[in-house]
């Protein structure tokens, strides 16, 4: 049970932990080796700038990965808490100093709150940032069942969904998750230097979505990647080699009148679609991508049936991008969609009550489309009543 | 004036187009090879799936880059409308073949609207989708000032902001800040496939951020590349360049007790502040980065005022991340932001009535921070009445 936290650290994670611990009545003690920041912290109601009276229940080391293991050293040292958890994002180096060194590396569970991180500081923090959010935690075959319980309750009154890895796999993953995008962000803006005077005008959403993350604190930002260079040394190896095959499509593709040119092309829609491939790995970016059951409706011939049609289904959850529309021979439209398996027969019943011909094919697919190319969804009659 | 228009195209880019000039009382007219795809534009209220009785004011060409000249020749020969647009985001090779192939070159305009295309198709078709956007306008040395007034009526009726440009530096500067970007996201993407099981789990926001352009039209994406292949290859040969130093940088920074980290993490470094250079020459990316007018206002030393402060400046368009908060000596803290040259005497004057103790420092700079570090703020003194 956590009563009473100290954060060392007050930046913009550990300042969203404490204010999301005080919100839920837990007595928070703030530090920061930089008083202002402390202050700051203080000042939006995360807790108190004063040294615990006695052992706190978890210490909550928000340091760069770098010097984790030193604060944890010192901390335990001076017995500043029965359970000490970090949320730095790379996890290996601050395990190994927690097994060699710390005082009492059971009491000791890594941490990683998977959050934005383009803005820093106390000012963007906030109790809600972590809500929904994966939370890595990492135990180590020393880590104490009552420390591990501590840390995932922390990160329950955090509103985060716990995630448990080792240490090595984590950070294998984060380097390709996070580290290297965050890489990828920061080569394509220091390449905006080049943009002609005036032609900035012309950047786009993509471009605002590459570089996000690129306004991000470098400081910190550099000692993540020096804590985890190897993992991403390992996978920006990999993208410079597809970069490399990249640029030889592209100059096919530049010459004139050359015969390279399909081969070239051959090899852009060979990275498109190894990416589709990636994308369709990670969870939540497209409802119904992990399978679903698909859904069809008939559109009436009526103006303004459509926008009607998709409205109903956004009630639903489906937004009218994941929708398809096919036309039959007599022009006639209905739209499919895909929903979660289970819901689909509710959605079904709901639509009829709603005057809307809506029916389930049997077979279900991640996308309509789909189903009605390989020709499985339902013949076109059964969808007229 | 256009009154009538013809849509060649009914994708996401055109059926947005339609359906922007259909609230605005336009006759628009759409066409589309795949009829399913015209029809469902026309059910959204984009139009009418008609030819055209006579020749209309104006035709949209939205096809892809490739296909630009080709439909704009044919649209010409049979004398569609008076003046002719395109939306295809790349314009060098569409221009020339209306140039050198097309009618009546003096009716042609290029055009390129800049929105996000990481959906397609028209259900992910809006009216507003270019509001606010920057919409280029590539005039040719033979177009008339009445196709060009005519491109520019259409940039307004869709509530986006004109950018005219040659058609090469538009070229080169969308490979710039549009086309690389894109193939960032589809190399990262494509990287996922290696994540192992469960841990795609720790996706975080960087990465949704950096993949976002990655799931959308990859044809349509391959067909871009191959018109702008040249431009592109360019910038990405620059941004291999910078990564193979990065690799070396991460090589430097993994070696377990190498004299070389310091070199290492410099070279990374000095890429972040790159890349926070090339940010700061994107518009819009955080307000006063422009420049601007200092304000400096007191917290009062009780619960909650530094959050009712934060509120009240949040009044005036001024977020919480783009203030700096500063503690003097005693521990008493001063909020430091910076508004639009102009509005300061007036935001002043508001908090003043509020109650604040707010004032404007005479120097002015784009952040705080930077200010009070260099010591050319007001003196602490001068803040407390």
């Amino acid at each position: 049970m956590i009563r009473t936290m100290a954060v060392i650290g007050t930046g913009l994670i550990g300042t969203s932990v404490a204010l999301a611990a005080s919100r839920q009545g837990v007595l928070v003690y703030l530090s920061d080796r930089n008083r202002s920041v402390a202050r700051t912290a203080a000042a939006l109601g995360a807790g108190l700038t004063r040294t615990p009276p006695e052992r706190v229940d978890l210490a909550v080391l928000a340091v760069p990965p770098s010097q984790v293991g030193a604060v944890l050293t010192d901390a335990q040292e001076h017995e500043l808490a029965d359970v000490y958890t970090d949320v730095a994002s790379v996890k290996v180096g601050p395990e190994r100093i927690a097994l060699s060194r710390a005082p009492d590396p059971s009491r000791y569970v890594g941490g990683h709150p998977l959050v934005g991180r383009e803005r820093s500081g106390p000012l963007a923090a906030r109790a809600e940032l972590f809500r929904d959010h994966p939370w890595a935690l990492t135990p180590s075959p020393m880590t104490s069942d009552a420390a591990f319980n501590q840390a995932l309750e922390l990160v329950a009154l955090c509103g985060a969904v716990p995630v448990v890895a080792q240490s090595q796999a984590h950070d294998e993953a984060v380097a390709l998750t996070s580290h290297v995008p965050h890489l990828l962000a920061g080569l394509m803006a220091a390449r905006l230097r080049d943009a002609p005077a005036g032609m900035a005008r012309l950047a786009g959403q993509g471009l605002y979505d590459v570089t996000r993350s690129a306004g991000g604190d470098s400081r910190l930002w550099a000692d993540v990647l020096q804590s985890n260079a190897a993992a991403v040394a390992g996978v920006v190896k990999r993208v410079h080699a597809d970069m490399a095959m990249l640029i030889a499509a592209l100059d096919q593709l530049a010459e004139p009148d050359g015969g390279d040119r399909d081969e070239g092309m051959r090899t852009v829609m060979e990275l498109f679609d190894r990416g589709a491939a990636g994308l369709a790995g990670i969870p939540g970016r497209r409802p119904g991508a992990g399978g679903g059951s698909a859904v069809r409706v008939k559109v009436p011939d009526r103006p303004g049936e459509l926008p009607r049609l998709l409205g109903a289904i956004a009630d639903f959850g489906v937004e009218s991008e994941d929708a398809a529309v096919d036309a039959d021979e007599a022009g006639a439209l209905t739209v499919g969609f895909t929903v979660r398996p289970g819901a689909a027969d509710r959605i079904v019943a709901s639509l009829r009550v709603g005057g809307w011909e809506a029916v389930r094919p049997n077979a279900a697919g991640p996308h309509f489309t789909d189903m009605v190319r390989k020709g499985d969804g339902i013949p076109p009659g059964a969808v007229s009543k």
